[in-house]
């Protein structure tokens, strides 16, 4: 079985690589799931893709976080329907992670499942969410509780789009970039240390979305169904996740924008816990985990929690669907670009969250 | 990839062969979802599997045809959180249609797909439903609009539960086992047209089951994704399928009862209409959907609708969820055992329609 996606990639690929594909496909069978946001900002880039195909097979939705429930999937269902999408029609999800995590779901459940293409529009689509045809929507507070695997035929990463990002959306992507490098480890982590991601145009940015996008499909065509290499790619992501998850879900105690966390955010915090626990169990160096914690004093804000929050956090990391016994597996490293799968006990994460606490708060 | 599962069959397969291979799985992972109506009416036959699982580990749900929709899949995924499941656990679906295919459609989407172990207690979920992967629920008033592939690891087909069923049961697996017939040809054929399937007691069905499991799990080791071979078994269903869905969304001009239309009487009149279209376009032998027309007038009661219902029947027939053109496209046959794909006009699917209500109403 194919497990690999066409990637079309750089400035204007949209324009110069994807329209071109579509018309080769058949415009009739191309249906449309656009972040409606992205009308207002981005017209000049969306024009040859919005010029191409009839009104009435664009559905534009509101695709912030808060969005992505079962109760938005009703509409994609609904406008799927109604315009007779059938099997061998293909549906391009234009938006950000949120937008094809839930459009690829929604596809890959409409009559069992039909094609996608992903032209992710924010740094941490390009980078991690529109590759590797992992799809979810929330449920019960718990991130991605339900969703499919469903490999896009085509990713369109763009980087016309990265312009007009905000700093918030920047770092958060930002944030993966940093795990990438870790995996990948050389000349990549060497650079990203020496990157500001707040003053670099998009061709600085473009070194880092290329590597990523062809590091993660490289990963995932070797394990998409996440079964052995890929989980190498929830590096900083079980405690992130949890974080993620329980910020968006509570009231913070100390006052203000704990919904405001972004998922790169809360994976950065992810990767110094867990990174400080490599470094307890498996010897990680320390230099590069106070290189690491460095990048993230010079970047982003801290999460503040207190220790009576640590159990709630170690609930839903129970509850990661990567977890699949009484302890809580999670990807250690013994150094750059050496990644090992480990099962830790509440202490261990107690440690981990602690030491992140200590060092940035 | 492995496209099978394993196949246990027989009288008391549940008690001497699932039982037995659940102890070996390890009980702590195995979950079960049960029609509760099965309490009452297989007690006896369920206590070996009741009696090896923690109360907490077994949900008991409404399972009728109004019950397969979204809503109660939010019960099942309820359930599955807060009993902690995780993707090394097992879970087994023990009901009916309606509760293998939602059952196995929420474990397939939970964390992205846990495994799940099918028990039919219907003939028509033996012989059709828990086999091969497809699992659904109706959603807009179209039978089966979102689901997924997710193969069972294993099905165990246990005649004791046949002894209970109702007429109206057995005859609407019966109309799966016909379609079967048709398409194996041969001996199958000649003695579907000889039994009685109202006189008949579980050892005299027990043919009929097991050839039937046999012959849909080899079909579907082929094609499990439904890209070739396996559209086969959708002889029958094209009609069928929309005659269902049409009668449970509409009031009968003719009084009563159309709620109550069964799957499988209404894959009798897929097929009646259905071979007939074979019959004008292919040739397929008179004598034969005269031997199907005799067996329909035998056991089943018509369905009544009239020419001004074709228009909604057709428009349902074009969301099939098969159906990949503007034209539908059908199952027709050459011959007993000979399926061929074609696709035809709203002409051809009237006349089959109209022959249908000029033999049978």
């Amino acid at each position: 079985m194919n497990h690999s996606s066409i990637i079309f990639s750089g400035p204007n690929a949209l324009k110069c690589e994807l329209v071109p594909y579509l018309i080769e496909l058949g415009i009739d069978r191309v249906f449309m799931i656009l972040d409606k946001i992205l009308l207002e900002i981005h017209a000049d880039t969306l024009y040859p893709l919005m010029d191409l195909l009839p009104k009435e097979h664009i559905l534009l939705i509101e695709a912030g976080e808060e969005y992505k429930h079962l109760d938005q999937c009703q509409k994609v269902w609904r406008f799927f329907t109604e315009s007779k999408v059938n099997r061998n029609d293909v549906v391009v999800n234009v938006g950000g992670g949120v937008l094809t995590d839930l459009g690829g779901f929604c596809a890959s459940i409409y009559k069992r499942g039909i094609s996608t293409i992903n032209v992710p529009t924010t740094l941490m689509g390009m980078v991690d969410a529109a590759i590797g045809g992992k799809t979810a929507v929330d449920y019960l507070g718990v991130k991605n509780l339900l969703g499919a695997f469903h490999l896009p035929i085509a990713v369109c990463g763009d980087s016309s789009f990265l312009s007009t990002l905000t700093q918030k959306e920047l770092l958060s992507g930002f944030g993966e970039i940093v795990k990438h490098s870790l995996l990948v480890g050389g000349d990549m982590w060497q650079r990203v240390i020496q990157f500001d991601p707040l003053y670099s145009d998009s061709e600085e940015w473009q070194y880092f979305v290329d590597l990523s996008m062809k590091y993660k499909e490289a990963v995932v065509k070797e394990d998409l169904y996440d079964n052995g290499l890929r989980k190498c790619l929830n590096l900083g992501h079980t405690i992130g996740h949890a974080l993620e998850s329980y910020f968006i879900n509570s009231k913070s105690s100390f006052g203000t924008d704990r919904d405001l966390v972004s998922h790169g955010e809360a994976v950065i915090a992810g990767l110094i816990a867990e990174l400080y626990m490599s470094n307890q169990l498996l010897g990680f160096p320390s230099d590069i985990l106070h290189q690491l914690i460095y990048l993230a004093k010079e970047n982003y804000a801290p999460l503040l929690f207190t220790c009576k929050e640590y159990d709630p956090l170690l609930k839903l990391m129970k509850q990661d669907k990567k977890n699949i016994s009484k302890a809580v597996s999670y990807v250690g490293m013994r150094s750059l670009g050496e990644p090992v799968l480990l099962e830790v006990d509440d202490e261990e994460l107690k440690n981990g969250l602690d030491f992140y606490r200590e060092m940035l708060c």
